[in-house]
């Protein structure tokens, strides 16, 4: 490859990281398949009328709503949001730390931009959110991951993991987490956990991102505090999202932290976009300032919680019998598989010949290989009748997969 | 400054660029005070009552506009502008030659991720678009600055600054080019050197970024063929943008370039917000093919002819007399003025206290100290009365400041 734009890409152009899930959508996509593998929200819980109802706004105030916003955000929502999550944060959030972005995907990336330098190191959960480590390498990190079991992240294996990288002369600037209903590991950090990261945050001097797109989804059980509220010296920025609670078409997410840090973001988010579309934060502060939110919310779980417990129902069904296992999760969007007997890869291609799909487990891994008996699969989006059918088609993947052809 | 995130911020974010406008907007927003700094877009052009026309397509097809976009942006609104952009592209774009960004900041975030490593130098106009600066700064990018008149950027100094650039060593990776009603500038690029810049991007293999938010807001003449449309070897992307043209607060820009390019903005898009909001793209879309953008492009063009004809008329009255010097735009928002007599560092201070404000020329110079006795001055929001008052108070304070105070 050469030519006036190859020959003056940027190394990291170069050498991008692989993204399973974009390469799938042409296969995805084929008539007839089934597919476990992107994580969307199903279109039927849209609340597509309450959203209608909030669009005179766009009348009403559109001379404030066409112009530019401010970059620290559109203060109804900001206001709406500090009260709103207070609960989950332990206090009601100032104007000045919170910080609205375009997608909680973006407050990785402005998190990024103030915190990695080329050669430092992140510490997440082995498996982690894709895009994340995506965006944490673009801006030349490396990863130390932490095994999960069903209480999330074994935060007891984090001292021996930063002391040895630390006397190897590693630089580690932050520990990313997903507390609740994990992507992709379906598990939830159990509150001594949490308490634990945030003595081990403090001890080590080393801040957290604690990311929570799915936290108000769950099923079951009481919602825990989270691990901002545990932090008595300010080291916890959290991130939210509307994209599972609402929709992710508004690309509006929050992130709430020490205003030190949100300055930083804010600065960065100049750069990087100016600020957020004023027209889409009114729209969603209008939704949930006329109580739709809270109202709307159990209409989602409610939907989901029944295709979870189909998919539930059909893995005991048809896979436990192959010795596949896995952690139910109490929320959000995806089940996290350990096939003991196939390389997920392999098993991907056979189950596209079955038009069911899932994404394979390597990419989420921080650890080069941990992966290769995983799957993520996510159940949100298809009805129960369908999960049943798709998990039958897989556990038929599996068997052919692990007899042997005759040749 | 210590603590846990100050010990662990990146290099960057310790060393970040002045942002001027962001830090003088407490200043700006006193009463009595008239701006001529931010480059805002006047609140009567917005159309409100057009564009709230097609918020019915939130209703109509919510499930689908709430929902996660494709990266590559909104089908219905790239077809509307692959075609609109034909005649001064020169051709119509295919759909994997454009990507939608969240604003046309975005685009330069992009293709700085895709191409500048840290020690990369950037050719920019001297002065250029201050957070185009930002942008590739935070990448790591360097600068070479070209002289500017009447006609844009003086490209026959092109060779030798870039011969003498790589005798010592610097990599060059693109130019980056404001050719319409240039901001801060306000000159515009003549068809003579569109072309020889062309010529010169080819001979030495560097591409180029050609940025044009403005180039359909023009007052008189004819529109100029862009740059992309003179290059045959593809070596030219192209950004526009909605926020002059209709909002800023939709967010909704586009670039447009040969496949392997646009192909590595769109991957990095993925890890830095996913997708633009379809919500934004669809509403922006509706406005445009039931013809409205045509249709009122007009009335913003009048609106600002009127508030340039008398920023012109009061410059000629009370800063004439003074010395300064100017660029009379054919178009979009800007003034670029040259005080011999001061420097606008304390300018700005003076006209401060004179209730008057504009932004200082030297953020803008890629050179340092080039822009000492320059300022810039946007016309766009303030009425013709306010615009003569306030260019009354600028010439008071230049007066007051060639005075030396007797003590």
């Amino acid at each position: 490859m050469s030519g006036i734009w190859q020959d003056n890409f940027s190394s990291v152009a170069k050498n991008n990281r692989p993204s399973p899930i974009r390469e799938m959508l042409a296969v995805i996509k084929q008539p007839g398949m089934i597919s476990f593998a992107g994580g969307m929200p199903a279109p039927e819980v849209f609340p597509v009328d309450q959203f209608y109802e909030g669009a005179h706004i766009l009348k009403d105030q559109g001379k404030e709503l066409l112009q530019y916003g401010t970059t620290e955000g559109y203060p109804p929502l900001k206001d709406f949001l500090a009260a709103w999550t207070a609960p989950r944060l332990g206090r009601k959030a100032g104007p000045e730390e919170m910080l609205i972005t375009t997608g909680s995907q973006q407050a990785l990336d402005l998190f990024a931009w103030s915190m990695i330098d080329k050669g430092d190191y992140v510490i997440t959960e082995d498996p982690s959110y894709l895009a994340a480590l995506t965006v944490f390498f673009n801006h030349g990190g490396s990863f130390l991951g932490v095994p999960t079991d069903r209480n999330g992240m074994q935060v007891d294996l984090l001292p021996g993991i930063i002391e040895k990288a630390r006397s190897e002369g590693k630089k580690i600037k932050f520990i990313y987490t997903i507390v609740n209903f994990h992507n992709p590991g379906g598990s939830t950090m159990s509150v001594e956990r949490r308490k634990k990261l945030v003595e081990i945050s403090k001890q080590y001097n080393i801040p957290i991102f604690e990311d929570d797109p799915y936290g108000y989804v769950r099923y079951e059980g009481d919602h825990l505090p989270s691990i901002f509220s545990f932090h008595d010296q300010g080291g916890v920025i959290y991130a939210g999202s509307f994209s599972k609670i609402l929709s992710p078409g508004t690309r509006v997410g929050w992130v709430t932290g020490p205003k030190e840090i949100i300055r930083n973001l804010t600065v960065f988010k100049q750069g990087t976009d100016l600020c957020s579309s004023t027209i889409t934060q009114a729209l969603v502060a209008e939704y949930c300032v006329n109580g739709h939110l809270d109202r709307h919310l159990p209409v989602i779980i409610d939907n989901y919680r029944v295709k979870r417990d189909a998919m539930e129902k059909s893995f005991e069904k048809h896979l436990t019998p192959l010795g596949v296992t896995w952690v139910k999760p109490e929320g959000g969007f995806f089940y996290w598989l350990k096939f003991p007997t196939v390389n997920t890869n392999d098993l991907f291609k056979k189950a596209i010949d079955k038009k069911v799909a899932f994404v394979p487990g390597d990419p989420f891994c921080p650890t080069a290989g941990a992966g290769i008996h995983n799957a993520r699969l996510c159940y949100t989006f298809p009805s129960p009748e369908i999960i049943e059918e798709g998990v039958k088609r897989l556990a038929e993947a599996v068997t052919e997969l692990a007899i042997p052809a005759v040749h």
